[in-house]
């Protein structure tokens, strides 16, 4: 007898291709259901905390980044990334009254989040999980739970569960301040258009040999330099490094040639004026730069992904991860990778 | 006329080299001076700050990184890494009573470092300088300075000035919470070990033609890895990628094959503990590991850096970057890279 696998052709990254798809009516799913969040905020209010921490591991720390630059510059909120290792591995007692401690997860289920979660409220925090998995481990071990609404996530390069976390943080924290989440409500429609935008297989084209890159963002536009060379990596096996736009002046710089291309995220406002010197710099290198975001950056002879217009800047982050999701997607394949099996990696990461 | 250079020959990255050796008189130096520190450390706690925030760019953020370990495991503070764009640039109004704010730098003169630290002052911080530029515009800014004692570094890649800045950040925590600094007084003669540790040069030739490498370490030894990888990338130009052990697993486990080694620094203590599994599951990918610390953590086939014992675990990445910075001057080197004049970098960075 012979054993036949009769499994249906599928071609590499499907599932990752779908998902990164879903994520207009993924984000749309979510705004009709801001109540729960707008409870959450009122919660949170009641309570003043003062300083706020946020945990997370993966695609989510780049959730928790976006989450730090938004609690501070909208709220004034002393903000700061959680190292889980203090109180799992060296048995830090922390006092953490007056604190809210968030942990950022997909699945809910990495072990070390969850224990330091416990930890974090067993020393005084209040703890709220932000996560797609509202009956997960990590959901119960909190006082609040935000559930992010992105749906089942197979693919194990996450992709519509970041989108739909940074819009919930967007939306807690606009109800905190007392909004009406009225400047998200056109960001499914500004998704589709970020999904469609123009370039991204150029790019995937042009860096198709290329196994050093660089990303680069400042601002709100950190994490997504952030989360897209985590995306390559994963994908492609690429060695991608992100640096903020101030960081990679200092050292990094010196790696840059013209054989590292250098993706740069660039949205339109303040933190495009502040990566401005960057780009010249990169220019004066002999660097090939490509942007993501506001062709108004560009120069002459560089490849260009125009974003939308319409999204306030502390939105942007949500339309511009989009198509380095995709050129993700297109540089695996082109590769001859499958993204939906990345070598070494299950979706559920366990560490302590 | 003809115009003669008649500046003498000088190796390629003999200032760094010199700079690397110094280390234990510029630890010894620093011993010599508590006094300061601890007054320093007097009044922090007179004011009894709630929350610490940490702000630094390039080396000096891998001394913020140490210190947040250190203030959250022994003296129980949320700590969190500012952001200092959203001060500089994003025009956040925190509201920062009850926080320490500690800026580390060098030179003192980063502008967007100084400037932000004007801010948080201005918003309520209690503010203290650590660099090694008493007079420094940025220790004019705060209210507390303490000098890090490296003496002049003239060498692009600081060395010296980091292993100081975590020293003293060092003694500010043992003084801060009544300690006597006692086990800090072995140093000098731990470091003069850590220098003459044997492997380094295995390592550099052994990773000679190599251009992508990842670092990797836990807790007290993450920024000893981040640091050991911005050594590299500024003098060799490689693409060196940091990970803690933690976020190693989380999608970048995917890009180690047999082609990219992994340096991991296994300190003994708990941290050792923690990096275990990862060692583990590097293994079971074929990769090629090289341990900097303890040796008891190698298995067959694997170089091996042993650092001397007698360190505290909080201690060690003091000396675990000595022979990680003699790595990276040996393959720039190698590689007839000067490591002195890195290409595209000045000593004090202009970011703003």
């Amino acid at each position: 007898m012979i054993d036949v696998d009769i499994t249906p052709a599928r071609p590499p990254g499907a599932q990752m291709a779908l998902e990164i798809a879903e994520q207009p009516a993924a984000l749309a799913h979510l705004l009709t259901a801001v109540d729960p969040i707008r409870a959450v905020a009122d919660q949170i209010r009641a309570a003043a905390p003062r300083f706020v921490l946020l945990a997370a591991r993966g695609t989510s720390d780049h959730a928790a980044l976006y989450a730090k630059y938004l609690l501070e510059i909208s709220l004034g909120l002393p903000v700061g990334l959680a190292s889980p290792s203090t109180l799992t591995v060296f048995d830090a007692r922390p006092d953490l009254t007056d604190v809210l401690w968030v942990t950022i997860s997909q699945s809910g289920g990495s072990p070390d989040l969850v224990e330091s979660t416990e930890a974090a409220r067993r020393y005084g925090a209040l703890t709220l999980a932000v996560t797609n998995a509202p009956d997960s481990a990590l959901a119960r071990a909190c006082e609040l739970s935000i559930d992010v609404m992105a749906g089942t996530e197979a693919a194990v390069a996450a992709t519509k569960s970041y989108t739909n976390e940074l819009l919930a943080l967007w939306l807690l924290v606009d109800a905190w301040r007392g909004g009406d989440s009225a400047a998200a409500q056109g960001l499914p429609d500004l998704a589709a258009g970020a999904l469609a935008a123009p370039g991204v297989e150029e790019i995937a084209d042009r860096y198709r040999f290329v196994d050093k890159l660089i990303t680069t963002g400042r601002g709100y536009s950190y994490p997504t330099a952030r989360e897209a060379a985590l995306k390559l990596m994963e994908t492609s096996y690429l060695s991608a490094h992100a640096f903020s736009g101030a960081d990679l002046m200092h050292g990094p710089l010196a790696m840059i040639d013209q054989d590292r291309p250098v993706l740069a995220v660039v949205p339109r406002g303040a933190g495009a004026r502040a990566i401005a010197p960057v780009l010249e710099r990169l220019a004066e290198r002999g660097a090939d730069v490509s942007i993501i975001g506001d062709p108004a950056a560009s120069r002459s002879g560089q490849l260009v992904v125009p974003l939308p217009t319409g999204a306030t800047e502390d939105l942007s982050p949500i339309l511009e991860i989009m198509p380095l999701q995709r050129l993700a997607h297109a540089m695996a394949v082109a590769r001859n990778h499958d993204p939906d099996a990345p070598r070494g990696l299950a979706k559920v990461t366990r560490t302590r």
